[in-house]
């Protein structure tokens, strides 16, 4: 690698900023392409982030960025344009940066969560699903399960109202889904997915009740760094299955330079 | 080189953008220096500036800049302070990006002429000096010969009013050279400098009319791509010793690192 005047930027935009894989994981893209990019972080908080893509709108060298905790849902207001799939999730991950400075998003987690799973040989089809959160990453992982054939959806979130509104979403499109925010029978969930944040900082608490996963479950989670969340050491001492966060990354890096006008 | 979450970006700003050079050079530094950062271009309109400049500040692991063709004189708006340097010259070519977004200007651009020229054995003192521009590089360049004891500077400016601008200001600091923009007796001058952008593009006419030039002089370019301007060419085929533009930039990269806090 080997930057010049004339290598194309590309950026994700994230906060906190240091455990962000994207840039190494996409310069593997890029060299394997033959494009001469580079992804470099941008950190930046929500009430910096409109100045920071206002700015980047201007940056006629960059090609766009990927979006990540916190800002996946402030995507919807920012861009000029975002896909039907980001729009439904309320919530995109990845921005192309047109050549007028036009701001295009889509969602991506979705399709790169399912991917990963049946990669590691775990068809999504029939299951209960047990997920935690409501958030963006969340939401897209709701939708492309529900899309996936899952057959009964259970949301837990600490704001209740965000994961009714997340079920009814679900449910719209999705009819045949059996959705559910009450926390009722825990253990029937075949298919546990952490969706949160918690689990980045060692402070955080678990996103659910441990004590109750058994060796029956799989538990997934969407977190990167560290690789062994306390939720997965948990369910590896609870005998469960466990599917690392990365997966979900690296199936849909690919995508995200596609999305961006990187690769062909 | 690998950029992770954790490696601190640089930049460099400019329209066009092809031509930069800081990237590579700079990158010698921080890897001399061990530091994990890397320098991006940036292109960007003057009509974009202010925009991109406000996104920059809101970048928390963004540490500075640098400024070049056509954007040096913008900075001492878009700054939040400049040093007394800079401000004399009506010009910035390097900013610090302090933690809270406090952009700090400075001008290293005559630093680093002149350092090129003496590293190449050119000692100013005492010269007759032919200087075409008066933009932000020109300027920097005039205090810093003017600094350096020349005796005689004659500015010779598309917009004469720009050129009688500078040689004021130069006078009003350094009133023991004597300074002129009437374009007479080029013959006298022994160093010829090229302080404006006139031989980036192939279209560009010559900054001066080259069948004037003699062996005795010396021709000084602050372009780096191409290397071989068609001005130090024709310089070169006068019999006149010629000074590449890249000294000037790579005399001043550790300055530049320094004042952006990249190295200690």
């Amino acid at each position: 690698m080997k930057i010049t005047g004339r290598t194309r930027i590309y950026g994700i935009v994230a906060d906190p900023i240091d455990h962000v894989k994207a840039p190494e994981v996409m310069q593997r893209v890029f060299e394997r392409h033959a494009v001469d990019a580079v992804l470099v972080p941008i950190h930046v908080s929500p009430q910096g982030l409109p100045a920071m893509i206002a700015g980047l709108r201007q940056m006629q060298n960059f090609g766009g960025f990927v979006a990540t905790i916190p800002h996946k849902s402030a995507m919807l207001e920012l861009c000029d344009e975002v896909d039907e799939h980001a729009r439904l999730i309320g919530a995109a991950n990845i921005v192309r940066r047109e050549a007028d400075g036009r701001m295009v998003g889509a969602m991506l987690d979705g399709i790169g969560f399912v991917t990963g799973l049946r990669q590691a040989g775990i068809e999504p089809a029939g299951r209960h699903v047990w997920l935690c959160g409501a958030g963006g990453a969340s939401s897209a992982i709701a939708f492309a399960l529900a899309e996936a054939g899952i057959s009964h959806l259970t949301i837990s979130n600490r704001t209740k109202a965000k994961a009714e509104d997340l079920a009814a979403r679900v449910r719209a499109a999705f009819p045949q889904v059996v959705t559910s925010t009450e926390e009722a029978n825990f253990e029937k969930h075949d298919l546990v997915v952490n969706g949160t944040s918690l689990g980045m900082r060692p402070e955080d608490p678990l996103p659910l009740d441990a004590s109750r996963l058994h060796a029956g479950q799989i538990v997934a989670e969407v977190i990167m760094e560290p690789t062994m969340t306390p939720l997965l050491q948990a369910a590896q001492a609870a005998g469960c299955r466990i599917q690392l966060g990365h997966p979900m990354l690296e199936t849909q890096i690919e995508l995200m330079a596609r999305h961006m006008g990187a690769i062909p």
